[in-house]
């Protein structure tokens, strides 16, 4: 018994988010069926977080265990497998073999969002699932400054979905960089965790405020406000791409890797 | 009466192509049913050239003639409500009244294609049906330089789908340019005029020599054989953009513009 890591990049768009659920088409359903297509083990996958429906990822990480298989079998042999079984809108670009004690979601030290505005006064048709449109010239600077205010160690509760009694509402952004080209804006957010829709409701709120003529410094009063109802709307969801994962790199023994070179 | 153009864009990956076909969907037909509901009127349009299934267009532009409308009628109301009656997939970007001599194909000197290429080892969940995918590793500079060896005026029946015998297959490549980013490499070609596949036969023989290791110019030789048995594969449709149309600065009178802005 041995336990593997996999990158994977999905596009949102066709599927109801990354995990199982019931006559609903999933990532995580059919990342399992490709894999038991190959080994003929039933393994139950585990990722680094959940994403939602029309959510992408660029990079998530899951991890799962699996009986040895016999002599024929390398990581790049189970990629190109697992691509060769799962449809267009789901693929691996690396595996590894892990440290037994590695698991995807609590060994992860920092996760990586974007979050793509398609800023332009016409809808364009080519990016109605892979970017939020905005009509309403927006202005980077403001975003960026806004972004830059909440940097830091806070209690995020006001841009959390929903809060459970002993949920633990502190997190940590440790980086934000806000990028254009063309129509395209790009919010790059980097932090130790996210809450249930952080990114959506922060995006939603900072594009609320600008059009609303508030100052940039508004997003902090907000926070400080600890009250999810003083935030703007959650920001659409395929405009998100769960862009990377990040473990320590002395805590996990990487056993073997497979990078996705032919 | 008088004469408008407008400028389009369009995803062609569910459009049977440009030109209006009996049962299947095309995007002529949509844009004519769009400007009947709005104007109650059944005219023909007329584009800057056709597009073959699942070709996309970043900038197409068509020419109708139209009666007068009431004296509400402007070209944003025009934009938008065109917009707002077609599908998703195809969008208005911006609206003229031009002199009754322009033509949207007749008058253009200018066509810009451009060709997108995913270079990477293993598929992209998000890149399906909006480039061509090759998993060799590719030279942008062996791209370059082939291509450069062939701008100028030639006879291209090389890199024509199929010659009609009394057909002039002379054309006009006045500049092409390669770009990479990431794992995307954009081929631009701008010429007077283009044969029928003329751009994806030319792709799809430079990628072939390349994984062949022939010299660039060998792309040359092919030309000068006149005969598409000498050139490669035809490169699939999703790769390829019609980006942008020219005319004469001083031949065509524009009486109006809207340029899209709200």
């Amino acid at each position: 018994m041995k336990r593997y890591a996999l990158k994977i990049k999905y596009n949102g768009t066709n599927f109801c988010g990354w995990q199982i659920q019931d006559n609903l088409r999933t990532v995580q359903d059919e990342l399992e069926k490709a894999i038991k297509i190959f080994t003929k083990q039933s393994i139950r996958v585990t990722a680094s977080g959940r994403t939602d429906t029309g959510v992408h990822a660029l990079n998530q990480v899951v991890h799962f265990d699996m009986e040895d298989m016999n002599e024929d079998f390398d990581l790049k042999r189970l990629c190109i497998a697992l691509n060769g079984i799962m449809p267009d809108d789901v693929s691996v670009s690396n595996a590894y073999i892990v440290d037994k004690n590695f698991h995807s979601r609590f060994s992860a030290v920092l996760r990586e969002y974007h979050y793509k505005i398609y800023n332009s006064p016409l809808r364009s048709p080519f990016m109605k699932y892979s970017a939020m449109w905005v009509n309403q010239p927006l202005n980077i600077q403001y975003i960026s400054d806004s972004l830059k205010s909440i940097e830091g160690e806070h209690d995020f509760v006001s841009f959390c979905k929903k809060k459970s009694a002993n949920e633990n509402t502190i997190r940590k952004i440790i980086k934000t960089l806000v990028l254009q080209q063309d129509d395209e804006i790009t919010l790059k957010i980097r932090g130790n965790a996210f809450l249930h829709n952080m990114i959506r409701i922060l995006v939603g709120t900072i594009i609320n405020m600008y059009v609303n003529n508030k100052n940039p410094n508004e997003l902090m009063k907000i926070l400080e406000k600890k009250d999810r109802n003083c935030a703007g709307p959650t920001a659409p969801p395929y405009g998100l791409y769960l862009a990377d994962i990040e473990y320590p790199k002395d805590g996990i023994v990487i056993k073997a890797a497979y990078s996705g070179k032919l």
